[in-house]
């Protein structure tokens, strides 16, 4: 069951990395909402491998919305949604089938399905899987849209390299996607892009943070205990791949602070009740507090590496070096910018429909 | 539905600060596993406020454990348990309903509940619910230890005093609950005492780092993309107040970290393969690999704290300033320490009883 | 896990027959409830053992609401509420402890939980666990009440006494728990009595019949596929210790109809559009279509008769005849009919609350 | 969220009558189960329209299993499958769009859905969608029968022509699916021949009853309270279109019989503890005890006759005579045979992979 996500809003993911397709069904989507596969593929499009500095894999992931709508809007049925897998070669996986890859599923899942899971490129534990996360995601910020949220995401930091300052929302919704490395401050950018360059070359890797803020949220979004807003939304975001730490408004610095710097005192303005500061990341007792929700993702370098590893035959328990072939993102980071976008809004409208702050129809 | 958690072993958590209990029922622990009350005492009585350098409040916290076994074994129904709340007094709440402190769920719950929500001492929003995660915590424990699987937790971090190098399992195990603040290192624990005292006489708060490990856990527990190990813990883990941050393994660090230093290289040991680092902490692909999982969580400052803050009147939408009286606990990570303990025991026997790790029946 | 039903309703049952306390935990109660214990109480008398014609173990069943209000209002939070068992006799389970009664679960029980389950008084699989059902039901009869709901339910059959013909919904409003059976017809509620005092004398048992009428529901209540009116509410029925069947409308006389008089033709009165007949019991397509719901209930003969019994021993394996000791119920369908409306209650305020047509706060 | 079933055996229903596919994903499948399209297609073909003395619809129903296994075996990971709809007409809909047809859903469809619904041929409520209910349930049987179970299914009752007596387990598993009306007593089956015919002529319809056996179940599956055998057959099948009754082993019959004529005595044979007779249908106290599992079903007659009925134009309020056209199953009971028995085999698969007598992997 834990192909699906979401308990009012759901997005089930199926597919395998090197199997004929991947894709999401939606269920709870309200009816009424108009949709195309235009609608997705711009998402999907955010996403796409063989882009500037990404894996060597050409895939075109033309979406097929195959369910869940007539006349151009949703019906309120389960809406399902798929891309081919057209550039497929399983030979490498054949041939190494049984010398896991670090840093990977391989072991893991080997032992866990006696040798039964899909072993080419990852199977259903492929990155390639957000494929499917991304459709949800689109759906579900067309829903949020009619709310007027807004989610805004950047790469904040790669390797070594960090924006060290606060980067205004406008920026951010401007020039995040037109960055190849997805982060709108343009200097920084720069030196990201020359950055993976030199990695790229030397056949290995790094990682990332990425930066989330979700705009205009009403207050009062999450449930109590064990659906507060930061519990759903860390459950979505560690279920990306390569998600190994995350932290909401001052995040771990919160720990060095003292309480009467780090409360978030309450004024207001314009009959508005707002924070002074926003250490919490807009969520106060696990709801929202009508203040930005601001969350960063910190993502472990890309484990698909040119350079020899050492590994272990799993037929003889002998050691083996491996040396993973093929072209591969030097930071995955840039590509999971849209994937956290689409997660984060799956998981905000599943917790506002589950409120009814989203009704079952939306359709004017 | 939010206040239960686990899917195949789920606790449900009920009560309010200043109602008449706390207490929790839990579903699906095998029949058969031995368990009294005292099993249960002993884990509250690591939580119980009352202790040094902890809140005023005295509460015993006697638990009644009101179904669920017979003859000293459970029977595979629901068991129950609840302490009462005897050291109540309301009255500051009722005198500031309406005020809302800032770092609370307050503000919050008022909107989201119409202000038909318990306003006093936080309600259900309370720290005092963890007391039901602790309980359901104790009959995880049990059943993890009948498969010779340990956590092991302590402060790493109060304020700005950090534990620097890292700290033995053994050291843990045995120093963690006899220093006052939970810290293994008993020089920084001798630190971060006086640091809270200081912190109490100046009627203010600090955050701290609470780390966990959990020791000789099978390989493959966790589920592929949405029930991932880190999903799951983090959700269950974020389900506690004052949590604003996670990471594992590595976590953060890895953000800066190449590939070819990041991923962990299998090898051969007396026939069982490990990995010669662990920065994944312990889990690829989402699934356990039989290193030690190892994660690190970050606590805010208490929010209630003795200095006047600014607030609001939620009636009047005037600014108001606000103090909130009482002794608290000027750290609230170093109670918060069993509590994660417990919570990870949730998520780890709600994942192996679902992948049949732990049968239905464990009795002798 | 199957000790909770609904999604965004849910009732969680816990206790055992013999054991300390049966009770509930409510979740997803609208906040602004107006809720006293006095409001359980008047339900959970209604199914009280000791009245005329049932079991002879007295209980008081005072009910006790531990969480989930504040000044006399649900806070939004669960609901816990719990009776004592106090008249418990457990010798003669002890002394037949591997003999299982014919017609209960101790045998199945017995083999499921490997010995380990409470085989007093049928543990967590007797009848008393209902006494949840209708502390739960309480609540949602006044959740469905705030929206001009209304939940008729009285016996139809007792044996092989039947209620010929069709009670006006006002008569069974009016009589059905006037009568010592609970069967609005007065004439053969007076027959009733005397067939079970006959079976009484006879230290034999018999079934029943209970209809249900749910009056004034909007349309459109119920989800499409699998959560369909019938399948919720059959699922919640059968949960219900006894219940061997369930029909909808005309039910399994549908079977033997033609469409052009099964279908129930639409027409226009006073601007709204009704059914000319009720065949379909007040749903089509799995939702309520605004006529009254209707089914009808089976229930088997009270398994525990004074009458040797064959059994075996579970130890021996050998063939033991088995005598249940003690008065019970002649016909349990008698007590089943709070129960029922309570169930029924359970399953309609989940629906309603999921879609929307119940608010998340209710207060005035 | 209903258009899943199963808790961790999962099957997702997707798509509508006209749009361009009909399909399902199946979670929790274990993983190493040899399965080809092929597998599915056999059952698939068992109830495609177009045969003898069905709907005219022409659809070859050939399926596409997209994903979820890998050289010829699950992998553990979702399968989805799907079958083209590729003979829609939708003109006569487009036309009716606004006068729902008695028995049908529009009427309620369009209130519940703001006539955002799919309104042709019933979209998502059609019984086209059983389609994905075979597809699962070819799964769930080749998961059963490494288990030696079976399930017989059979029509015991078209209109008011009856099957008397009990028909034999083997000749219900020979002759129903060689029977036109898959009924296995030969000479009923002539006649139920002859009665569709003639209703095909009137233009009419009637119901019927369908008897499904389990045979070889262990003992003790099913869950207590709320996940009793019962309960989760129940709501499996009322979620099938068309049905309106269940009971289990003698059903309705129970409630005329005694106590000491309705309880099932247990004995020896063999070393195995049977009953002398089997009305409880195999259950006792929501758990299998080992004897056959027995129900039957009560199934309305076909909705859609070419006789004229009266309905009510939705936008004008006026009423309006209605008369659909084309030709339809003269009795829906044929065709909901497999859907009953793949259905049956969902549930059962279900709660045996819960209570792990099914394990996560199953391959050779």
């Amino acid at each position: 069951m834990s192909f699906g996500f979401g308990k009012d809003f759901r997005v089930t993911l199926f597919g395998e990395s090197h199997g004929k397709v991947v894709g999401a069904v939606v269920e709870g989507c309200p009816a009424g909402l108009q949709l195309t596969e235009g609608d997705i593929q711009q998402e999907l499009d955010k996403r796409r491998p063989g882009q500037v500095l990404t894996t060597g894999r050409r895939e075109r992931d033309l979406v097929r919305l195959l369910s869940g709508t007539v006349n151009g809007r949703t019906d309120g049925g389960p809406i399902t949604m798929l891309v081919d897998n057209e550039d497929v070669d399983s030979s490498w996986y054949e041939k190494h089938r049984y010398i896991p890859r670090p840093g990977h599923a391989d072991y893991t899942a080997f032992i866990k399905y006696h040798g039964f899971n899909d072993y080419r490129g990852g199977g259903f534990f492929s990155g390639r899987l957000t494929a499917g996360i991304v459709m949800g995601g689109a759906i579900a910020k067309k829903i949020l849209a009619t709310r007027g949220i807004k989610i805004l995401t950047h790469v904040v930091q790669i390797g070594n390299i960090k924006v060290g300052t606060q980067i205004k929302d406008e920026q951010v919704e401007e020039f995040a996607y037109s960055s190849p490395v997805r982060c709108a401050d343009r200097k920084k950018s720069a030196l990201m892009v020359a950055e993976l360059d030199r990695l790229a070359a030397e056949h290995d890797s790094t990682g990332g943070v990425i930066e989330c803020r979700v705009l205009n949220l009403p207050v009062g979004i999450g449930e109590p205990i064990f659906d507060s807003m930061e519990s759903v939304i860390s459950h979505g975001i560690f279920s990306i791949p390569a998600v190994k730490a995350i932290e909401f408004g001052s995040g771990f610095r919160l720990s060095g602070m003292r309480g009467s710097e780090a409360n978030d005192e309450f004024y207001v303005k314009e009959g508005r009740i707002l924070t002074k500061t926003n250490n919490s990341g807009g969520i106060l007792g696990g709801l929202t507090n009508g203040m930005p929700l601001v969350f960063r993702v910190g993502i472990k370098p890309t484990s698909s590496i040119g350079k020899p590893q050492q590994s272990v035959d799993l037929r003889t328990m002998k050691e083996r070096e491996l040396r993973v072939e093929g072209r591969h993102d030097p930071c995955i980071a840039v590509r999971a910018v849209p994937v956290i976008e689409s997660m984060t809004s799956i998981c905000i409208t599943d917790l506002m429909v589950r409120v009814q702050m989203i009704p079952r129809t939306v359709g004017d």
